[in-house]
């Protein structure tokens, strides 16, 4: 039986299950404290939750500055660089009852709301895209680093860039559509990775695809899978070339749908309404897309029934991709399939 | 005085002499023999057409196989292989009176008609993004050669994939969104690029956005510019990742509009009504991504008043980048800067 | 004062303590059972030793296999994918008393034995540098799994290529050049890395210059050090292409030099007679030479009064770049200053 | 019958036909005008010479800068850039009695000798290795023009470097080890590239293994082959890192060698007297060792009748990779493997 098939049933039963009464889906709050935040994926303690399949967590999400950045002045080197590397704070791990190795860890975003009036941006030294970097090493002096501070206007849904160095102010109000700036489960192979690098287990993927409606499919490496989450983005262009989005705390919904059991997805998946889509986090470009674009035709294969050049052939007509970042440790990009395409 | 300004005054000039019979705008059509074809940008020999500034030309474009392919049977290895290298002919080149180097060629898409009752496309070895090839040469097996035919309905407006190789056939209807694979200059330093690669001058870039109502700004390098055009696709996915598009002869109508006399574009830019662009074809992706990101956050300094960081604050948050093609000799990207974000 | 006298003295002084019996080096000798090999680098529990600077330790360290693979038929998929991850095993970590996070370890490798009478290679299935691998993932079949055993003779010094496929036999001699495949201390940033991956604390960098003889400097990231090291490669071409050099089990003698105490290399330096050496580990390649290739500009800055731009044009002229692997999760590359072109 | 035989009973002919004086080799010497000079491969007008197979040229070889450089002064902005594209002058083309399209044109660098008393090197803004590029286009400021002198003394067989901006002098005598920056024949498929790419034709491959005593195996891809040389670097590291070696017009001494006929390298080929050799040019640097390591696996296959997997196997353990230059349009790398583990 395909994986797409045995997740509707677990779908149907859970939501039957539920209605009767049998299975109680729980509603959890999470807010970190300052001590409960981790800055790595895997290798973790106690988890702060523990869930079931079926269960709702709210959780609060601190930005990736963990508030120390409100005014221009808070630059880099003086907010950031002094608690390295305890920089972007996630929310978690969260435990999930049943989760084995093997399995794959389904989540739905359902909101993501600011918690905060301003959010922030900045240009940091040595990191972004048109910058030489930690690992593009050159012998350029570092661009400057700078803030941006981004008002947010929660009636209207929009966060406002005002200029900062033209002869004349310009500012422009750009309608929010944040999303999960990282999401993950503990490494497979025993490692454990910053929450600044995404991987295969997830992380910090800082893609837009990640937003309200995303089911999200993760690889299940430990018992209770040991999923965090945070950075919010409340916007962000394709790539965040400039290493950081408009970033913002907030408060995260999310679903923990069934757990598809005995079948561990090889990278990140997302579905939304439109697309069915495979996310690949890997230095250079070229392979973080080929990673995405071979799960594509892998899931076009096995769930779908295409023959494998077929599956290639359509994708190559069909197929978006979407740059996700392109300043991370690993660059991420997501290759979508429009479901419109799929065979029914 | 502003690039910008000066092509706005120059467009408003041209109307009003229009208007007024000063200038007579003239309308050429051509139809290339099978010896008018060329397989190269630069170097080129007699034009096939010389055009002036405000005259509209309508081609033939002959598909990238030259008419070889017309059924599954006609794989790379019997219909393109003992032609080599004359693959994906060009229509040109044409001569712009008037353009000197050191100018911008705009060229306006107006229309492209699929000229043919069906397309094709193919996976031909060591050909593709998802595959070993001349440049990122392994030690495996070539995947197989095949070929898709695709029925055109000129009503609908859409092609149709058949599947090929499933148990079962597959059949979907894909809305055609034509655009010209390749067009572009002679190119700059003496130097000749066959047909199938993309560079500073255009080319070979295979990338949606340079379809119907696209203005295109290409750089002038020789006298006259000697552009030229073909491969016209009906549908293509990001990245043409299986190597080839949904191919089709066409009739192609273009605007020659007004030189930019006196600056050059450093690489192909783009417009339509939603976004002005920049194009950037290189190897390995991150360069094709930073030659048009680069080129953006100058566009955006020199004819928008931008501070150069602020741009690159701006464009982190709003800009969109899209894949052209990953599987040519240089591959291209897109960088789209929303017009709504530009200053009035 | 410069680090580099900083270090003459300390070795100065600490011949004095030892000839003068005031500081007591000790040698100690460590034979791991199964359960003490590590598999990973950092997040390590207790220390198989606790050493001091000055003492010399005697390690067995275990092929990479940990002895699975002695004849032909010991595949990968046999051998190996049943123990996944448990492949790589490291001897270690060893605490080095006194080494704090922002010093500089350094190790000198004194020896190294071949511990058993043949080595072995393979190929395996998507791993190496002209095959489809996890990364560089593509639609191929994989290439074939295959073992290759090479008789070691100890008296010659030498191993025993021995074809396995081809119409006739083939054997050819070729000497041994024994080095430590991976050496490395544990990572910054909490971060955990598997036994397979290099990275900035060392690791799993395969590069021939490991050998007998060379003064390894390596980050302390934590207190102690927790330095590892195993896969001895007896032999080795550059970039490891074909994904496994001739691997074997070993005796490894190493020498704990003095720390350089308050200043922490950035990526691991090498030095011999003749030479002085940065490491870089990263994708794509040209990362990883720039890594490397800035740390030794920034070295002859620091250390040896070199203007940097000078430092840029001379070592443009007599650096040499040697390949590591090319083919592990990260790169590894080295470039080489000659001595003979220092100032004194 | 096997090329290696083939070209072997060739030499044997030639020498005999010679000895007889059936053929008449003939010495032809060269020096062009200002006007002979070429900076394109490909394309070009009449032959500077017609020669047969067996003759030996002496040519004069301008350096990069076509003498523009003399002093400190004459940095980048004032001395090369005003005449672009015309830098990097060729010799030739040379038309090559007999060669055909598909055939190899064999030539042996039998002498370089420095033509002038003093070398320069530079630092020229945005190109070279360490720094932002026209490709790797980024948002820095550029790194500063600079120029070094280097006295040659040819009786020592040394260039000397001279620091130009520390504190205090620096000099240092490096021995010449002069090679060829530049040689090539016309491109396939009509394309013409400049002077200062190299590609598949050769070209500006920038490779310290094109010196005295190589053989240098090309593609002929036009009737004539229509080679050309220069660019002549006394001394050069591995990657020509700072994007200058140090330069300097010669005498170049060439032997064009029996042609083999009917059977093209897919990429150039080098032999010296330890190392048979493949070169690949691309970009990423991973293509260009991918292009070099498939060809020598092929050339162990076709020529020394080793299985494939048996060539990766024992390529992978002996087998020497070298950078030629890392700042080119494309780099360039060989992969050398040692004639002692070649079947007798």
């Amino acid at each position: 039986m395909r994986t797409k098939l045995a997740f509707v049933s677990c779908m149907v039963a859970v939501m039957l299950f539920c209605s009767l009464g049998i299975i109680q889906a729980k509603e959890w709050e999470f807010t970190p404290t300052p001590l409960d935040f981790k800055f790595v994926f895997g290798g973790l303690g106690k988890p702060v939750l523990k869930v079931s399949p079926g269960d709702r967590v709210r959780l609060w999400t601190e930005d990736a500055a963990q508030g120390r950045i409100k005014t221009v002045e808070d630059v880099f080197s003086k907010s950031l660089a002094p608690v390295w590397p305890d920089v972007n704070p996630q929310t978690g791990p969260i435990y999930v009852k049943g989760a084995e190795p093997g399995d794959t860890l389904v989540l739905k975003v359902i909101n993501i709301e600011p918690a905060v009036d301003q959010a922030w941006s900045a240009l940091i030294p040595n990191f972004g895209f048109l910058t030489q970097t930690r690992f593009t090493s050159m012998l350029h002096e570092p661009l400057p680093e700078l803030i941006w501070i981004y008002p947010i206007d929660k009636y209207k849904g929009t966060v406002k860039f005002i200029s900062r160095l033209g002869a004349g102010k310009y500012e422009v109000e750009i309608p929010m559509k944040p999303f999960l700036g990282t999401i993950g489960t503990a490494p497979a192979d025993r490692e454990v990775f910053h929450s600044l690098t995404p991987y295969f287990h997830g992380g910090y993927m800082d893609n837009n695809e990640t937003g309200i409606g995303a089911t999200i499919y993760l690889p299940v490496n430990v018992k209770g899978a040991l999923w965090s989450t945070g950075d919010v983005h409340l916007v962000q262009g394709d790539g965040e070339t400039n290493g950081v989005a408009v970033e913002a705390a907030a408060w995260v919904t999310i679903d923990v749908l069934p757990l598809i059991k005995g079948k561990k997805v090889a990278t990140p998946r997302i579905e939304d309404d439109e697309y069915i889509m495979s996310v690949g986090s890997a230095r250079p470009i070229d392979d973080a897309i080929r990673i995405a674009y071979v799960d594509m035709i892998n899931w076009l294969v096995e769930d779908y029934g295409f023959d494998k050049w077929d599956a290639y052939q359509l994708a190559g007509q069909v197929a978006r991709v979407r740059v996700g970042n392109i300043v991370d440790t690993y660059y991420t990009f997501v290759v979508k399939f429009p479901k419109k395409y799929l065979p029914q």
